[in-house]
């Protein structure tokens, strides 16, 4: 699959050179790899952006020189000015911010750590630092037009690597085969890479929420969990389904019903306006009709986008001020419910709030697949 | 593979806890993962670690809870105190850091992001937070017996995926392909997964130090890069080896020569007490000697451990002042040299700092691979 047309890197930075004088900053450092992404397009594993009213410097090292400037070259990342490291990037960013004569320059407190900024104040003792927190996240909560074109593509190539489990799922394999088979599935579905480690619990490892794929052998009787996702454009798709091996147990047939009628009230529950938590809320009244609401120990669900956990949270805890649902959002929506002894069910969807409601992105069917 | 026997954490925490009182400190709080995991063996994605005198406090959420409670029974975690979340790891540790009464208390500056560090501020005005650098990072440098035999097992395990290379790389086969098979091989071998993602980088793209696996497809001429690593019971091994498919170009098969040389260079130096940033001057003399110094555009090695970067940094810019080798060091030679028309060439082994120079953990045929 290949992207349509390039992200609005231009646009992106435009909004935040524009708060910058509105916060009276003559600068703001950004340092969050995944912010990076979204406002240049870079996606190595180590760089450091410094935005002012005039300028977008990106600094990174030798391994990526080549890498940034044909893609400068090429449009595939924005037109930023490109400063290698020579040796390290603090020391390069500290000679910038003089030759600039930046002042007041602000940075991502929750992206930067202690030991960092003493650097930056020990080579620029002059400078005000500035903490800011979360710009650049809540500018990337709400997916623009071209996001969200990549969310649906990567809900239907996602739901189309569900529909594979059957030719996967089988008594005898070991968890770890079948997390292969549906890497290897997630690529040939065209998406870049795995967004996260696939998850495959079978039997007692479905009881755990967050279970890694064993040398265990499917058997019949088993729960299994299937949770994976792919990165597509460089967004996050993510994605559990449920096989049951031949006939499962009454104990774990009610976990399935009580879990897909959860998923179901807390989908129902999406709409703008409403606070992040009453979906959950929604999601945890089920769960606890059940009698499951120990079991159901994680939030609802969580952001996607450049990364494959982001805001907003899904959970019963939310911001304070309590975090609103808007339009332009996508999340997942996953309850579950884990029982030592019976074994566990999770069942997610990835959702983009509309304006009246949400469109479910991961269709196809989502019922117990018996194998 | 098994582990055997389980790593000394009980000695590993009695280091950090007989430090606290010379640091006129009450508790330390551990929050980089890697650290955390050397500690206690927890390796989940979330968690802190609140060492006070008399005693370890693991805190973690949900998702890791039954993982956690299992582990500890077992033994296969250390016999920490397990603390759950209820709603924000902050709030928790705020509150257990009041409950224990702890009244000047160590934290990560390298791991504690300034947001982090102002939320413990706001629940605990009369704590004094203080900064402490690298400790556990400095007690990890030094591989102990436990750790050397693992990294011992796994360069023996990884140079038997690199002894298979000649299975896998075949004109045709594109970049992505190829790494596939490698990552199948690296969990054939017994690793738990691969260390990194691994690097296959044919022909123009080997030009590219850190080249992502592509679907291009291997040509007659290339020079192939295929830099891979392995996890095996936590640790992280790291190889690179070069193929050439069929006849490559003079200049091709001078960058292969030099790089060699380079290597051989670089692996001679080490021995305890030399400066790290010499055994980068090793290699870096030969390929300056070779007029390759601008195309040597990275340090000669890394540290290996539960990270697969990780101190020491064999560098020309070392810490000041310069760090020295010492026995019981395992870090990555690596030099490489990238000419942008006519490819790349990089050679990576791991090795052990022994009382009198080093033994190369990843044995086994390093000459340029024809297929």
């Amino acid at each position: 699959m290949d992207s349509l047309g390039r992200p609005d890197w231009a646009g992106r930075l435009r909004v935040r050179q524009s708060e910058l004088a509105a916060a009276n900053l003559d600068g703001v450092v950004v340092s969050s790899a995944p912010n990076i992404q979204y406002l240049t397009g870079f996606d190595g594993s180590a760089g450091t952006l410094l935005i002012s009213g005039d300028e977008t410097v990106l600094i990174s090292d030798g391994r990526y020189a080549l890498t940034i400037q044909e893609g400068i070259r090429a449009g595939t990342l924005a037109p930023v000015h490109f400063e290698q490291v020579s040796s390290r990037y603090d020391l390069t960013l500290v000679d910038l911010v003089k030759s600039r004569g930046l002042r007041r320059v602000g940075f991502e407190a929750a992206h930067v750590t202690v030991a960092g900024l003493r650097a930056w104040r020990q080579g620029l003792g002059e400078v005000a630092w500035v903490e800011t927190d979360d710009l650049v996240e809540r500018q990337r909560i709400i997916k623009d037009a071209w996001e969200q074109d990549v969310f649906r593509r990567g809900g239907l190539a996602i739901a189309s690597v569900a529909a594979r489990l059957g030719e996967w799922v089988r008594p005898g394999r070991s968890e770890r085969e079948v997390a292969h088979a549906i890497e290897r599935g997630i690529e040939e579905a065209g998406f870049s890479k795995p967004a996260f480690a696939t998850i495959v619990a079978s039997g007692p490892n479905s009881a755990h929420p967050h279970a890694r794929p064993t040398s265990r052998r499917i058997e019949a009787g088993d729960l299994v969990v299937l949770d994976f996702g792919g990165v597509l454009d460089g967004y996050c798709l993510d994605l559990t389904r449920m096989c049951g091996v031949g006939s499962i147990s009454p104990a774990a047939q009610a976990l399935v019903t009580a879990v897909r009628d959860a998923h179901h009230a807390a989908v129902e529950a999406v709409r703008p306006g409403v606070e992040t938590r009453a979906i959950d809320r929604a999601a945890r009244d089920v769960l606890e009709g059940h009698g499951l609401g120990q079991a159901f120990q994680h939030g609802t669900g969580h952001g996607l986008g450049l990364e494959v956990h982001e805001a907003p949270r899904i959970a019963r805890v939310s911001a304070d001020p309590p975090e609103l649902v808007a339009a332009g959002m996508v999340f997942t929506i996953e309850p579950g419910a884990y029982v030592p002894g019976v074994g566990g069910v999770r069942l997610e969807d990835d959702v983009l709030v509309t304006p009246t409601g949400c469109e479910v992105l991961t269709g196809g069917p989502r019922e117990l697949l018996v194998v």
